[in-house]
């Protein structure tokens, strides 16, 4: 369901576990969009799930300013998604499908594919 | 509190469990209701909870179309909750205290009774 | 994050576990803050997270009238915080730090601090 | 679920919300029992849930003596649950049906009721 | 890190959010698995995870009998997974993959098609 | 409480939100320990907790070898935390308190200085 609503231009989706009344178990499921995008997602999610109410509000958004840098691996090019505020970088981060199409090519666990792009990302700081 | 706040008037009602300053447990509890009753509910929950803050905000709601059909069972009638968006049927389920009522009276999980209102009102769609 | 929050202003903040896409955990971040603070606060999230986007709303608070009393215990004074709704109180307890000094001071547990300020406290109302 | 376990000798019972395969939420339930009622709630449990699994061990229980003392208020009597460790009073609780219907009687908050009650019983000391 | 342990060898793997020390948030990863796979997923998960420690314990795990039956919608062949206890059909539910390949190619939202499929099912109990 | 119960010997202690009987959130609290800490750290949680029950049981744990390396930053020095499994390094992390005390006598996000021990530690290995 978080996938799918990915897909169709969902800025962002996630779920919370929650509490219902006469002691149900349930899950909240927040999806963020662009304005435009508000009444096809409405209809995708009464459609996939079993919701019999959706609640809409107006939020602002604030990102930090996102770049790609590809960094080489022995097993290959695996970009990191850098995060700035202000000119400074505050995050990195390998990108996660990158790392495990390399880890599956060449049989390795994920986590080692992605300490080395952190790795050398960082000694590019070095130069 | 979640079935209280149901009685008086709230149109929904969920609890979150959070995690609050100092390492304290806590839970997030959220209820919808019509613009008119927020300040009946407002008073409700503080003379029912502990809490030392309600925060309130407008948001807009959609619904499905809901109906209700009944479905003779072996052991009773039992309705169906209907949901429909632009005409079709997108959800049904068996009413929660009416399976749980038939249940209770012939000793029969709340599971079997309710799979079998599923299997009756799939079945008019027969004819 | 949630106590440096508090430091630097918010008047509450806690955490919920997320379900992310693509079968991650994460962390919703919930603040709450007077309008002048929002952008302060937006900036140390930012730096002190990982996160890459913060969403921001208006939002109406109503809190409990609030006030102190302190009693007395064996092992030191102990503030009671006392919430009231027109006048009438609704909620007391014991200040949590003021409990966890005595019950570290005398080796006591904090939950016979806490049940013995809140004995005191409730002795005063039958004079 | 949870109550219907509990009816059919369950010493305790809880749930808790997982992540499961394939980004599905579902829900852990915990019951203990005594070993001679196992077979019985497993079988309750296969027939209430769409469980296709339960996993059994065996596990050591240490509970706190308990016992019951009656206090009177204003609306009527309310018994405290007391749990002692040692000979220690460690534990008070008013009984939480006893001040529901109280509360529900006198159209007071559940609240109300269970503040005067433990007040009662904190008095009792004074004597 | 769920779908991978089930490839190899896992019988069942869920999360749960937990709070850890420092007011820090966690995940308490369970899997189950034959006592023969034990030191491989074992492996696996310290491979993979950024984990410094695992339990083990041994647990009786009971299950359902369970068959597949094939119902056929107009959008193709679907399994639906039986479950039952002494011989009787305690649970069915169309099979995820199954359904999920037909709502792909046909276009259709996935509960459609998981609807039907059931529908399907319990109409072959009617002959 | 979890910083408490790792004071006085606690391998590891964390805790889960669940749902209670009638409806009510609790919190379900998990302790490691060793054999001989057992009755010591029952009767902290019996003093220090509300809980009427502890339920023990005996696992196995595996743990990953883990050695300390101190490396420098231009903010005073940071221990990391190495973790290796058959001697081949699986995870790294800069130890939090170590961090958080250069954080606060610089005046540095904590990230910062995260980031650049675990900087600092990678370059190591260029060597």
């Amino acid at each position: 369901m978080l996938d799918r609503l990915l897909e169709e231009g969902a800025l962002d989706a996630f779920a919370m576990p929650v509490q219902m009344k006469k002691n149900r178990p349930g899950t909240l499921l927040t999806v963020l969009c662009k304005p435009e995008d508000g009444d096809k997602l409405t209809e995708l999610i009464f459609t996939e799930s079993t919701t019999l109410g959706i609640r809409r509000r107006d939020e602002q958004r604030q990102t930090l300013a996102r770049r790609w840098v590809t960094v080489a691996t022995q097993w290959g090019e695996v970009r990191m998604k850098i995060a700035s505020l202000n000119g400074t970088v505050t995050n990195y981060a390998p990108e996660y499908e990158d790392c495990r199409r390399s880890a599956s090519e060449k049989h390795l666990p994920l986590k080692v594919v992605m300490q080395e792009a952190t790795r050398q990302f960082l000694r590019r700081g070095e130069d």
